[in-house]
């Protein structure tokens, strides 16, 4: 009987990269610990809905424990990862405790950035968790019963005041999704404010929304944007956030509701690496996805910078990170039979982005769509690869119910709330 | 064309009480405004299903607004009420408006007590809101996770140990289903520790667990419980309760999930009404619900201490609190039109509570039911009386999933998950 103990593979991060690689490497001869400060896998392309009331958040996260309660060569550890001590081979958790690794895997993903503006933070928050998802809830639903209450027309207009920063696939969902809340879903329930006046402006630095897809159909997301009531503007970057509102070039602009959507830099952890990093954060991997100079640790997801056969970035979405996720586990099991790793390859299957009810835009090889065709495409495919039996049915009846009835199934505010309050996460 | 402004009718409470009593008004010459510090109506009896992560929580609460966009007549404001300022014929609220009243609906409902001994409610919580059950889900959840990073044998068991106070429906609904997760749901996904083995203990000091039943099927809701799993003593009172654990009778007993079920009070409130108070701080009302010596205010659901005629008191229950909502309505409609309001009486349509997987019991005049026959009825009963066609769907899906599955659909921890951070509200 062989009794040397099986390689320990150690995966940081139960997103799509540390998930895919983890369940990639259920029949081989490792011992796997996964690491994750959440107990849940999230799934992240719906997390604007939790955001706006349209999804519970269980609806969308499954206990990262339950996933892989049958993959008998993995252990999950509830915990923060504080350092990767790579010359010691092993990690620091936040709850004292270490994991010494044979091979690690670092998909921590990448959390919201305000690239030298973090004070900017606490008056617009980004979404990233279902904490954040949550967070903007509250905020949203406040915002709109504090107009109710608010007898000052210029406070109350401010109140009805939202601004989404960043005209990418994020904040364009947002602005779509909370344009159609103040112009259907609240119909009829307020008696001082009529919701369906409230501003949804949607404001993006650059030149057009949606840079990642073709000219033609950013200019259509625009116009679906502008027909669901969102004001667009672009080319205009903000300049200054606070409690008050934000400014928008040299205009100050009074906004009680502010979000974030403007950019994203990899988890923090990344620097205790050592090695180059790039811009936004992200360690610069080999074509492998190994660390360069560390043969033992791996990159996957949001946190790796890698590039295209074409020299274009590989984009942050979830497909990437899955095909990272199982290429790294190849790459594993190919150093275990002290094999040369083949290089990572993207495979790129399109870009789609939804922009509210009945819209959206699809840019899948020569074929392009937008609207509603678009949208039932989205929806299927987001359906689809949500994970679980339960949460597809779930979610597809919640968006069945809300198509017809314009209502929003999670409008509930959690925690205190007594005004002053309002700023604060989610209690 | 008649000018006088109608009367304004605040209530205070959208709980079965303030939102049946508002709804019974719809039609009468009234305008109403219903104060509420949530935004939402809770389906108060299935809210230890959130609380044991089998339900999410938007499936048991509705939007206040939207449940009531139709009628009109009312205005909902969301706030906390501090004081009546009956003299005035106003209240004071937290966010530093008043309202002033001609007359007033008082249901603000009851909430946890501890009996002066309110340095328990730190290491015990209780469950009344949602916020109570999110907290007591995370608790739940990290005392495993706990247990399973814990190597120390003694540290493991007393996160193993669950331990509910108080022996009334709430306990024995949380107790029975605490067992099925640790039985079943969390099978196979730990790895160090066996959930199966986790201790969960019902304390009640009174002779019998359930003992608004009768004496019989007491003794045979006590053997299903033990069936499921739990460890029921009855006849012994806690006398201590810390971060470690809680003194049973002179013994101490290592815990770390300390839940409180052993008793309510009536909202705080009804202090500021400066009239004769019961032992657990309702107000003794007339028999038309009415205050006395304060003709234009009512008192509706646990806030009120009224009597039957047979001599025992009308419970605090949804139907009772639904009752004197549309009774207080009448009452008021009487005054409106300088009638004599009739008495209250309350009709006894029977008593049932849930103990877990398959078992309840039924006391229906002569019927009595235990067992899965009852707990059929309890289902049907509450999928019935929830509001809403989409909340009812959702938890009807929710419970045949979890039925066949054994899964629990909200499994979800938000929130810190640092340690240390245990015994926090849910964040």
């Amino acid at each position: 009987m062989d009794v040397t103990p099986l390689p320990h593979v150690v995966v940081v991060g139960g997103g799509f990269g540390g998930l895919w690689a983890t369940r990639a490497l259920a029949r081989d001869p490792v011992r796997i610990t996964l690491v994750d400060r959440s107990n849940h896998h999230l799934f992240q392309p719906l997390l604007y809905q939790v955001a706006t009331a349209g999804l519970s958040a269980p609806d969308i996260a499954a206990p990262l424990r339950h996933i892989l309660r049958r993959q008998r060569n993995v252990e999950v550890r509830l915990a923060g990862v504080e350092a990767v001590e790579a010359d010691a081979g092993r990690i620091r958790l936040d709850d004292g405790g270490t994991l010494d690794y044979d091979y690690l895997v670092l998909a921590s993903g990448a959390t919201h950035a305000y690239f030298g503006n973090e004070q900017w933070a606490a008056h617009a928050p980004g979404l990233k968790t279902l904490d954040d998802a949550l967070g903007i809830r509250r905020r949203v639903l406040l915002a709109f019963e504090r107009a109710e209450a608010e007898t000052d027309p210029a406070k109350r207009a401010a109140w009805l005041d939202f601004a989404i920063i960043g005209g990418g696939p994020t904040g364009v969902e947002l602005a779509g999704t909370l344009a159609e809340i103040a112009r259907h879903t609240l119909r009829d329930e307020f008696r001082n404010i009529d919701p369906a006046g409230a501003r949804v402006r949607l404001v993006e630095a650059g030149p057009r929304v949606l840079a990642s897809f073709p000219e033609d159909l950013s200019a259509r997301a625009q116009r679906q944007l502008e027909r669901l009531g969102v004001e667009v503007v672009t080319g205009t970057p903000v300049t200054a956030i606070d409690a008050e509102g934000y400014r928008l070039g040299d205009r100050f602009m009074p906004s009680r509701t502010v979000l974030w959507a403007a950019g994203v830099a990899a988890s923090p952890l990344a620097k205790s690496l050592d090695v180059p990093l790039d811009r936004a954060g992200r360690v610069v991997v080999e074509p492998d996805l190994g660390v360069p100079g560390q043969p033992r640790v791996f990159v996957a997801g949001d946190l790796a910078a890698i590039a295209r056969e074409d020299g274009r970035p590989v984009p942050g979405v979830a497909p990437a990170a899955k095909q990272m996720g199982r290429h790294v586990a190849g790459a594993i099991r190919a150093r275990l039979r002290s094999q040369a790793a083949p290089a990572f390859r993207y495979r790129d299957w399109g870009n789609l982005a939804t922009i509210g009810r009945m819209a959206a835009v699809v840019h899948f090889g020569r074929l392009k769509l937008s609207g509603l065709l678009a949208w039932w495409f989205w929806l299927l495919v987001h359906i689809l690869f949500l994970i679980g039996f339960r949460n597809r049915v779930v979610v597809m009846f919640n968006w069945t119910w809300a198509y017809w009835s314009y209502q929003r199934a999670a409008r509930i505010i959690f925690g205190d709330t007594t005004p002053g309050d309002d700023r604060d996460g989610p209690a």
